[in-house]
């Protein structure tokens, strides 16, 4: 295994403790339990608290700051927090007007997740994410994964709290912009767990995994590596399926086009699938207003890349486009 | 290789019709002769151009835009640009103020670069990076190689231009950005270039590359992987007796940290090393007044890092913090 790594058991407190270093003015960091808090404290509007198994960065705790999350809660890696962390988090955050969970949907984030919510003597509500079109059923998951249109929610939901929205708004948003986003993803590689020390899954050196999951998870088939724009075709036609699914309209719409790269395929690749994915979009008469390109909902080191539609309204439009100060995203400020 | 690519010539060419697709407010892209150009012109100023081989994004691409580079001249990957390049753009942006080429350290940047200064009407003045203190001349460079330091001294470059400082000025603060500044690097993996189809070198699953350049080129020696600590200790000592051998006093100053990915190591690794590196400066008296965490300056797909110590004054900070919008760097906007 081949990291920057000291001893496995303290990779995440460490690389924790840089962030927290390198953005005194952005967020605390505390150790034990583990959670990630913005420093300007903001409790008289709904408390967004999100979290899961580390390997994501910077989902989440590079997203804590003004105009998106409060609190990150971050487990060891791929391994669920436990309640412990939320419970702890939100008693040094003090919540005035409510808080609102932010659940990528696997079975042991959820669990844990609900289990804090019943404990929480704050006032809440859980929004789960579910936005991998890859897959139903899986690994760690009942139902559908919650994968990088979970960047998306978090932005636009961190907006409309900032404003001063009520729980049920923050709810009914989130639910509104998980049910437009739709996302497919291709492994060019496994992923390395510490733990582990060797790779997730054996892959061929010309094969791909179409419709992996962000812990390594088998998508819906393993096939030879091909052009990208024959990859892109594939990954749009299972999103665009999976919208009309979900009856959202896509011909005719504005979407943000979020290119994620999975942590070891470089920026120049992914600016790439963003030229291709454009193409495709433009022949399904689908225009893309807004866009973000780069390593978002990573998977360790794995090489590859997903792609999310999500489709726009004015709301969600104007939520994107709002300030945002945190260590990963930053616009406005 | 495992590449999202279409055709090994396009690559780039697809890889910057997406930039200029997922950044239209910021940037125009041309591509024959390829250049990038930032939207807003701004040719009252003195015009900051840079370039070089492609293959380290988001340098210099991503970061044309305000307060920071007027032009960037991507080559193919790992090749110069030409001269024709700068002319073409130069000419699009017409400068009244005289023009600064921002050249990193090496012979095919520094040769074709010298024949646009050569070739070029309009004043001009050029400022050479040589901030890798790993090696003295390399497979190519005579002297030392420019490297990540490179996004500083572009940062720092880009706001004094905006306040409209003459070319003397972004010179003179340029050279003193770029002696105060220090980097050393190591790989874990090798890099695949596109054309070639295969690692640029071979590494034993258990070796890491102690100084390697931004190509792959071969640093100060093949060495077994050791602990994050032990690696980050090796690479402050040689940036330490860098600096000092440069006469930069590193003793209770402050400093900006730079931990710089080359692509293939994921944010939760850099963090970790952030971590290491500012305990050891600790014990050297170094303050980290300013931080940069992040995949900047990259080298294709290869996994490693590099850490920048970039000694401050008043001068350099401001300037940092200034307002600055590009595709890779934003804040206070």
């Amino acid at each position: 295994m081949k990291k920057f790594i000291n001893e496995v058991d303290d990779f995440i407190l460490e690389s924790l403790s840089g962030l927290a270093q390198a953005h005194p003015n952005l967020v605390s960091v505390n150790l034990d339990p583990m959670y990630v808090i913005r420093k300007d404290i903001a409790n008289k509007k709904v408390v967004l608290i999100s979290g899961g198994g580390s390997g994501h960065e910077p989902l989440h705790s590079g997203f804590v700051g003004h105009g998106m999350l409060d609190i990150a809660c971050p487990g060891h890696v791929f391994t669920s927090p436990t309640p412990d962390q939320m419970i702890s988090a939100l008693e040094a955050y003090q919540p005035e007007k409510g808080v609102l969970f932010i659940v990528k949907n696997y079975s042991g984030d959820v669990m844990n997740f609900e289990m804090a919510a019943e404990m929480s003597s704050y006032e809440n509500k859980s929004l789960i994410i579910n936005d991998d079109a890859a897959v139903i059923n899986s690994s760690y998951t009942t139902g559908k994964r919650g994968v990088a249109g979970t960047v998306i929610i978090e932005k636009v939901l961190g907006s409309l709290a900032e404003t001063g929205a009520n729980l049920d708004q923050c709810l009914s948003l989130g639910q509104r912009v998980n049910n437009a986003s739709s996302t497919m993803g291709i492994a060019l590689t496994s992923c390395t767990v510490p733990a582990a020390g060797k790779p997730t899954f054996d892959i061929g050196d010309d094969e791909v995994e179409v419709g992996v999951g962000i812990h390594g998870e088998p998508g819906r088939r393993r096939e030879k590596i091909k052009k990208a724009n024959l990859m892109v075709d594939d990954m749009i036609d299972v999103i665009l399926a999976d919208l009309k699914e979900k009856n959202v309209k896509t011909n005719s719409s504005e979407i943000l086009l979020l290119v994620n790269g999975y942590a070891g395929t470089p920026l120049s690749e992914l600016y790439l699938l963003f030229d291709v994915a454009a193409k495709n979009l433009k022949t399904h008469n689908i225009k893309i207003a807004r866009s973000l390109v780069g390593n978002y909902t990573t998977a360790l080191d794995m090489a590859g890349a997903s792609l999310t539609l999500c489709v726009l309204d004015d709301d969600i439009k104007n939520h994107w486009d709002a300030p945002v100060l945190t260590p990963a995203l930053r616009w406005g400020m």
